[in-house]
Formats: C-alpha cells, sequence, structure tokens
C-alpha cells in the first residue's frame, strides 16, 4: 500500500472506537502524527483519514504512526476538549475555515475553544506576531495596530505566547474578540504566565490547535503553529521581532501560502527590529499603522490606505510662473517688476501676469511702484 | 529659429566676451537661464550653447533669456570664483562628471571649490540626505553611515542644508572628504550657520553648484540642487525625512535617473521618518547599515552586503529526525527510547538512529536504561 517503512503486526487502540466517525478518525490521526509529517500528510490525501488508519491498526503504514496507537482513545480526546467546553472541526463542518486547506499538510482536524465561529471569522483576519523580547515601541505599536484593526472588524490571530504575541491579544480585546493559536493541547494554557490572557480570549474569541488535548508544545509544534497561523488568516504582519525569531518562519509561511506579508519598521539599532527589516528588504510591505495592514490584507480595491496629505503651502496649487515669482518675491521690501524678472530668470511680461495670478490669490499686494509678498497662515 | 516667445531688439552684454570660449560661453547661459527652465535646455541640446547664445544676442530665443543680458559679464564671474580658489568646469573637461549628462537638463556648467576631483570622486559615491528637522536618533544613524562609507572610499554627497545633511558632511569628514552641492553660488556660504561646516567640506572636498555666483538660493533652485545631488551619485539614501521633504524630491529625481534609492527606517510614531517610510512603500531598499548601502550603490557582484548570521542553537546542523529527538529529549531526567518515539512521533528504530547520533555529536547521554540531554553552551 502506501509509504513502506515496512509492515508490522496488527495494532489495537486502547479504546475501540467507530472507524465510520469522520470526527474521531481525524481525532485519531492528530494524535498518531505530528503536524510536520510530510509522508503522513501525503498518505492521508492520497488513501483518506479512514482507509489509511484501517491499513495503520492492521500493521500497514510508516511504523512511527503505530507507535502512539496502544494509547489511542479519540472519543476521549474529543470528551477531554468538551469538558471544556470546546470542540473538534474537521473538513465539511460549517466552521471548518477553508483557508487551511491551501497548506501542503492541513491540520487533520482542528480542536477549539471559546464561542467564535473560524469560519467566517476568519475570512476577514490578521495575523499580529513577533518576537518574545519585546520593546516598550514594539508594545506601544502592537496595542494600537490590534486595537485599531479589531475596532475596523478585522479579527487579530496570534500566539499567545509572551512579548508581542500577548500584547496583540491584549490589543484586540479592548476592541473586540481575538484568537489564540496554539502549539499544544487546548485543555492546557501555555505559556503558564499567559492563563490569564487565554481565559480572556477564550471568552469571547476562541482558542484554536491541531494538537490533541493532554499534549505538550514542544519546538517542532510551535512551528508547525505558525504555519496554521499563516493559513487561517488572510496575511501576517509582523511588529516586531529579532534577527532570528518564530516570526520570521510565520511570514515565511504566509509568503509559501500566497499571503501578503507586512513588517513594522523600528530603529536600525534596535535587534529587535533586526528581523522586521530583513522582512522588508525580503520585499515585506513597510508597515506604519492600521490603514496599511488593512490595505495589505484588504480585498483589492475595498480597503485602500488612504492617501496621506499635508497641510498645502502657500502657492502649492499655482501654476509654474506664478509660484517661481511667488518664491522670488520678498516678504518685507517691495521691489520692481524688473528686478523679480531678473530674480526668476521669466521676461517681465511673464512676471505681470504672475504677479496679477498672486494679487487675485492674495498671495501679493503692489506696494508704490513695486510689490511684495502676503504671509499667509 | 527656436522656440519663439516674440523676436525683440539686439541686446548686448555688460562686458563683451569671446563667443568661442566653451567655458565662456557655458558661464553666460548659467547666469541667463535658470536650471529648471525645459525650454532652454531643449535649445541647448538643439543648436548648442554657442549657437544659440548668438541667437538671443541678437534679439531670438524665448524673452526671459534676454533679461539677463545686460548684467552679463561671465569672465568677472569666472575670475569670483577662481578668487576663492575655484574653477568652472565644463563637459570635456577631464573633471567633468559624466554621471550628470544623463539628466534631462545636465547642468550648462558646474562652479566648483575644493582640492577632491569630481571625476572620478562621483564615480564612486552615494548621496546621504535627509530632512532639516532631525532626531537624535537620525543624527546618530547618519553620521555612523557617513563615516563608514567614506572609510571605505565612498564619497558621501549631501546638500550642506541644516539637519540631516549637514551631519552627512560631518560624519563624511571624520574619515575622508565629502562633497556638498549648493543651491546658490559657491561664493557664499549657504545656510550661514553651516559655514565653518563649508570650510571643512571644501578644505579637502568639493563644494559644487550650476548656479553662477553671487547668486542667493530659491525654493525652485533647491529643487534642481536635489536633481543633481542624485545625478552626481550613484545612489541615494534618505537617513531621515518628514512626509513631505525635498530629500524625497533627490530620491524621486535618482529613480528617473534610473539609480538605486534607500532609505533608514524608524519608529513609525515618529514623524521624522515618515518619509522614509513612505519611500519604503514606494519601493525603496530597507537600510539598516553601511553594508546595506554598498550592496545597493555597489557594482553588481562586487559589493554585495555580508549574510548576517546568528549563533547556531545546539542540534542546528542535524537532520530532522535526530533534531527532533533533541527536541523531545528531556534535560534532567532520562528516558526510555520508547517514550521518546511516543513523544516525537517518531517509531522507536528511527529513536535509536537518532539517539546514536546525538550520544556522538555530545548532545545527548545514556542514563541507566534512558537518555537525557546534555546542555551546550
Amino acid at each position: 500500500m502506501t509509504a513502506g517503512g515496512g509492515r508490522g503486526p496488527a495494532v489495537r487502540p486502547r479504546v475501540a472506537f467507530d472507524l465510520e466517525d469522520p470526527a474521531l478518525v481525524r481525532a485519531a490521526w492528530s494524535r498518531l502524527v505530528e503536524p510536520n509529517d510530510d509522508a503522513a500528510y501525503r498518505a492521508l490525501a492520497e488513501h483518506g483519514p479512514e482507509h489509511l488508519l484501517r491499513e495503520v491498526l492492521a500493521g500497514g503504514g510508516e511504523p512511527r504512526w503505530r507507535v502512539r496507537v496502544p494509547d489511542l482513545d479519540p472519543a476521549r480526546d474529543v470528551a477531554t476538549v468538551r469538558r471544556f467546553g470546546g470542540r473538534v472541526l474537521v473538513p465539511g463542518d460549517p466552521e471548518w475555515p477553508a483557508q487551511v486547506d491551501g497548506l501542503t499538510r492541513p491540520p487533520v482536524c482542528l480542536w477549539v475553544r471559546g464561542p467564535l465561529p473560524l469560519e467566517p471569522a476568519c475570512r476577514r483576519s490578521v495575523a499580529l506576531v513577533g518576537s518574545r523580547v519585546m520593546s516598550r515601541y514594539g508594545e506601544r505599536v502592537t496595542v494600537d495596530l490590534a486595537a485599531e484593526l479589531t475596532r475596523r472588524g478585522f479579527l487579530v490571530v496570534s500566539g499567545a505566547a509572551y512579548g508581542i504575541d500577548a500584547v496583540a491579544h491584549r490589543g484586540a480585546l479592548t476592541a473586540g474578540p481575538t484568537v489564540a493559536v496554539l502549539a499544544c493541547g487546548v485543555d492546557r494554557w501555555y505559556p503558564p504566565g499567559n492563563a490569564d490572557l487565554l481565559d480572556r480570549v477564550v471568552t469571547d474569541g476562541a482558542v484554536v490547535s491541531e494538537i490533541p488535548p493532554g499534549s505538550a508544545p514542544t519546538r517542532w509544534r510551535f512551528l508547525e503553529r505558525n504555519r496554521l497561523i499563516a493559513a487561517l488568516t488572510l496575511g501576517t504582519v509582523v511588529v516586531e521581532a529579532a534577527w532570528r525569531s518564530g516570526a520570521l518562519g510565520t511570514a515565511a509561511r504566509a509568503v509559501e501560502l500566497g499571503r501578503p506579508v507586512g513588517a513594522v519598521p523600528g530603529p536600525v539599532d534596535a535587534p529587535t527590529s533586526a528581523g522586521c527589516h530583513r522582512l522588508l528588504r525580503d520585499g515585506a510591505a513597510c508597515i506604519t499603522d492600521a490603514d496599511e495592514v488593512v490595505e495589505l490584507v484588504g480585498r483589492i480595491g475595498e480597503d485602500l490606505a488612504p492617501e496621506r496629505t499635508a497641510p498645502d503651502r502657500p502657492g502649492d496649487r499655482l501654476d509654474p510662473g506664478p509660484r517661481q515669482v511667488l518664491q522670488a518675491l520678498p516678504a518685507r521690501a517691495a521691489v520692481p517688476a524688473a528686478a523679480l524678472a531678473r530674480a526668476s530668470g521669466l521676461d517681465e511680461r511673464a512676471v505681470r501676469r504672475a504677479l496679477a495670478v498672486l494679487e487675485v490669490e492674495g498671495l501679493a499686494e503692489r506696494h508704490g511702484t513695486g510689490w511684495r509678498r502676503i504671509r499667509v497662515g
């Protein structure tokens, strides 16, 4: 059959379960394979979860897929999450976020707690991520961005890590719900220092993981969690990141998925912004406010950042001739038109025409035989 | 003949001069037309400076080109600049910087003071420019960039304005010569507060202008001065700039000339960096240090910024299997291989192979019937 690591003896789950229940079968796979197991995801796509699971129980597939079978009890895992008020989502559920299907390793299921339906919430969402080590600048910018994006009806998704992630959730919570994606089971709050924050996230938003309950976060699960954050959202914005930061991995996954990536710049001598500048050099969009995030992830033509403007200077809307005469015109002593011609490099007739315009615009006035500028504003 | 604003009476210069001396003819044109006079530059390109000047003296050309003829005395202008130890350069001179010929309005001549020959100095040069209003951050970054670029043999060119420009010259002067481009005659130091600085610039470097001696800086001359800074250099880097800053004009001119543009990011809530972020959003390269400037303007393949690296983490160079086992391996209590298989999602044989690798690498050790991690570094 599938990728062969050598057939083994048939194995039996700890507790028998209904192999025709798609939710239980997928919950089982969530337990049996790690989210970075390429071969498993290829085989699942090729043979389907139910067929492949029957093969594995019969001693087929890769030996590593059988390692956890003796502990297998997906109904217990589902019950555990339900006890926390949660649910398990599988493809086909109305709440399944279709965006994750673009992954080469789409989650076999999603363990979710909290009242916010991922679908449609993720359809208008942005990942705000960053380093654990954070500056006060990064904290301030993250809170502002997260609050403003939430206020505009965007869902802020992050990883509940210390530093930027936690602040993104906190900022979002000032204005609405937010979604945290964990690298461990949703029956435990990790990191422990953010337990209060996760309690608040789960009140109106959601906490999501592809890792079954009872599982610890590991380094490879963090990496795969990042791919899930990138996949759940329309785009990823890195607010602060060291030169080497997991947040850059989230950005890289977003790029692979064809989702836009933005980075917030900071002082070039701040190591907390070095990763963001790295992203900017690699082509990420420069993000300085929520408008620009909305433009980044918004649907084309629908959410364009407003052109920023500065107050006009006197003469901004003048034609070149009058503008040049205005610039040549002293504010104190009045000068004759002939002198203005020499100063501006225009001929005297052009200068006289320009002075007429400037007089009408209230920018110049006659004074004796000469002209002078009128100060505006 | 040329663009007709109406023929007028013949006009005579204040003092007659040799119309066959290219330097005097071009010095005369520098006096007669402003550097933003498109029609003049088109006519000069079409008819040549000598022929066009004869026409103008005979009452031809645009009336504005005749306005300053009665004051014309190019030999006096050349003498004035010579009195300051300067010279006038025209195309064909060995010192003429060929880079400016790419302009749609190339300077008719360059008035230069200071011992540094523009050619070849400008062949390895970079414009470092920015706003007058400057933060301490911008000041620090500018000094560092200018000094380091000069140390590496790049000529820093700027506009001697208050703020970033002045600091760019100051930083460069700590390591070598620098070139200032003025919007007025080189017989006067503008702005007056930077007179001491310009004295230092002119000692080993050069001060350059296309505006004849005795002429005041005006707004339109500043704009054209910026085009000259962009043209004299291989690329333009804006270190700090407000949302609306003349430095952005220099960057725009560089883009028009096909020269690379970089911008130094800063805090997104600092108005002194808003113009730089605007450039970054428009496609400027993100510049965080001198390496990246050198890469920006350096010839391809010759000056590539070194890849930055961070210290390796233990296990970075391991294959995926051993790396995943290492990550699953506790540092304190030893665990048996079977438990590591369940934790890592690998089969036991793969775990044992991985443990052998980790043992050889000094990353894991046996302890009784189990294994534990060895802390490195």
